[in-house]
């Protein structure tokens, strides 16, 4: 559909928003004509338009964009019951959203989804551009070429051809990722960090999920197993480590994941609600200060082993707003800071975020998003 | 010197040990007679040399290989004091060794590294092919060119160019390196680890250090801070957490690293001695078993937290061989195998591997091999 030097210049505006032909042919090395032609074929075909004039010395540069029709991208989130499903924009703009029971048998989920598909589909059809694809995420282990999910535990599947059985029925072209990678790559593409080579994020859910970006490209792990804190040991035997779900003890998980926190909470007689939880901390309850205190100061000091090993730029945590707000959030990142060797102004910089109800499924469109802006240049 | 054509076939030639000129026609994607317009031209130079004939079907092969005069390296490590010199061939073979008194006045320091370099290349002068560079291994940061130490505690340095007064002094291009980055250079190039295009590495000295190869690359990290593993925090407050020299509580080297381990021994009223310790352990005495369990486990604990955060294909410890006999090394196993969570077949393998005494100013020969086989490929 796109040849290469299309790719360059689509990605580059994917990252960085609007530039000039003169800033895209400075920044990819090509000659202001090579530029000029593809830019002229990419607008003839509805993809990127003139946005607006920047006036500077010498002329006034015309800014271009993506259109905002140029493309749609759907993406489903697996990661709770209900599952989401989101229609987007190349801005990765909601254009349309729709709740449904999560159904984990493989053989009527995927009907299922085809069928969430087709209605968000149809809700948009007045604003959104051509359907270019659809992304996938779960909470689980994914194949490198992201078609299979080999291994989720919430689902209970074992090598299920999502992709396959997903594009037989909607023949739309299908991107499974799990859902920590799916949320980072919708970071990079539509959020806040696109030019920064290398970040990590990190989730507080049930679990406690993280990705990493290393040289600009998803780092998957050797076995496709990086990113998995939740069971990163977090204490050593003997310290109150607690048994976890995996079998071992001491799982970051056990102390820091909203589960942990609704847990602690209910075996203090305190309500199980977050945002009630964080207001009782907030009024000086001692055993609500406590739980919230212990689980922040442990997430915390994972940080500190994340930065003091990998040295990412920034490290992005996606939360409830009410954690984000309470002591958890300030305790979190006053143990990340006094952990993590000072040296002057060269420290990974913290960013708490408010997790978004579709944060999950707008990551998994992206992941479409992303072939259709970069090409082939994914995995 | 070379083409990047040469480039192409010593890089991998550097990693492989030796291949027939089809088997690098075929890894590099280039003609057969292109290969061997390259391979003739480099063996007129006296780089490369035809081995062994191997006997398949068809024709036997004739297999190619570096030759071990083809270049020579020196590399420097002022990882101790006294400081270590060698002189290696292209295979990572030391041909010549010196040890001298470490100088931490960097005005009179690259001088004596000048006259060390000197009286090994005359030692070595017999069997050594030409010098092609000089690698210096330091405890510290490096920029990231490699040229100037940014800043280093034990040797007192802030901002040294150690790469330009050390080429003004010799004529020989010079590259500097972290020590732990230099010994995981070293492990890829002249080690067992060449094809493994994603790994860590950890050694345990009077500190923790650490250092990771990404996608065939050396992970810095954004701040040139990865790898800073000796600091990472390894108990939660009130846990236990003693004192670290940085100014933190809890680091890992308060527990696991051979000073740690002399503290503990020393406190308790025992030898100071690694190996008279290990043995103490071996005979069931409750003390030394104590501190070098506690050692081991803090130590099993970082790396267990290590696999799930990135996943390596595997882990490589380098530490000295009385401790990897010793509980040490076992508990070290035991606790990182217990806390990683568990896949079929898909485990991170963990080396565990005996110091040499030369092991880091090998790794900073490495360094000026690494340039002489790859080209500018490097940072």
């Amino acid at each position: 559909m796109f040849s290469a030097g299309h790719h360059r210049i689509l990605s580059l505006l994917g990252r960085r928003g609007t530039m000039s032909r003169t800033d895209l042919a400075k920044a990819l090395g090509m000659s202001k004509a090579s530029v000029s032609l593809l830019v002229r074929n990419l607008i003839a075909r509805g993809i990127l338009q003139e946005e607006e004039l920047v006036f500077g010395q010498g002329r006034p540069s015309v800014m271009l964009g993506l259109r905002s029709d140029a493309a749609s991208f759907v993406g489903v989130s697996l990661q709770d019951d209900p599952a989401t499903v989101v229609l987007t924009d190349p801005h990765g703009r909601v254009l349309a959203r729709h709740v449904f029971p999560r159904d984990v048998v493989s053989e009527t989920c995927l009907p299922a989804l085809a069928r969430a598909i087709d209605r968000v589909r149809v809700d948009a059809s007045d604003v959104a551009g051509p359907l270019a694809g659809v992304g996938i995420a779960l909470p689980g282990f994914v194949s490198r070429d992201r078609r299979v999910c080999l291994a989720s535990t919430a689902l209970g599947w074992v090598d299920v051809d999502v992709a396959g059985g997903l594009e037989s029925l909607t023949d739309l072209p299908v991107f499974v990722e799990n859902d920590a990678n799916a949320l980072i790559v919708g970071e990079q593409l539509f959020g806040h960090s696109g030019d920064c080579p290398d970040f990590s994020l990190v989730f507080v859910g049930n679990g406690i999920g993280s990705a990493h970006i290393i040289n600009g490209q998803l780092h998957r792990g050797h076995h496709g197993g990086a990113g998995e804190m939740s069971h990163s040991p977090i204490a050593l035997e003997g310290q109150g480590a607690l048994p976890c779900r995996c079998g071992n003890r001491g799982c970051l998980e056990t102390v820091s994941s909203l589960q942990a926190i609704r847990g602690a909470a209910r075996q203090a007689g305190l309500t199980t609600d977050i945002a009630a939880l964080s207001a009782l901390a907030a009024s000086g309850h001692p055993e609500a200060l406590e739980i919230l205190h212990r689980a922040g100061a442990a997430l915390g000091l994972a940080l500190a082993q994340l930065v003091q090993m990998f040295d990412p730029s920034q490290v992005v945590v996606m939360l409830d707003p009410a954690l984000k707000e309470s002591v958890f959030g300030r305790v979190l990142r006053q143990e990340m800071e006094t952990h993590v060797l000072r040296r002057a102004g060269t420290q990974t910089i913290l960013h708490l975020r408010a997790a978004q109800e579709d944060s999950f499924a707008t990551g998994a469109a992206s992941l479409a998003a992303h072939q259709f802006l970069f090409g082939n240049d994914m995995v």
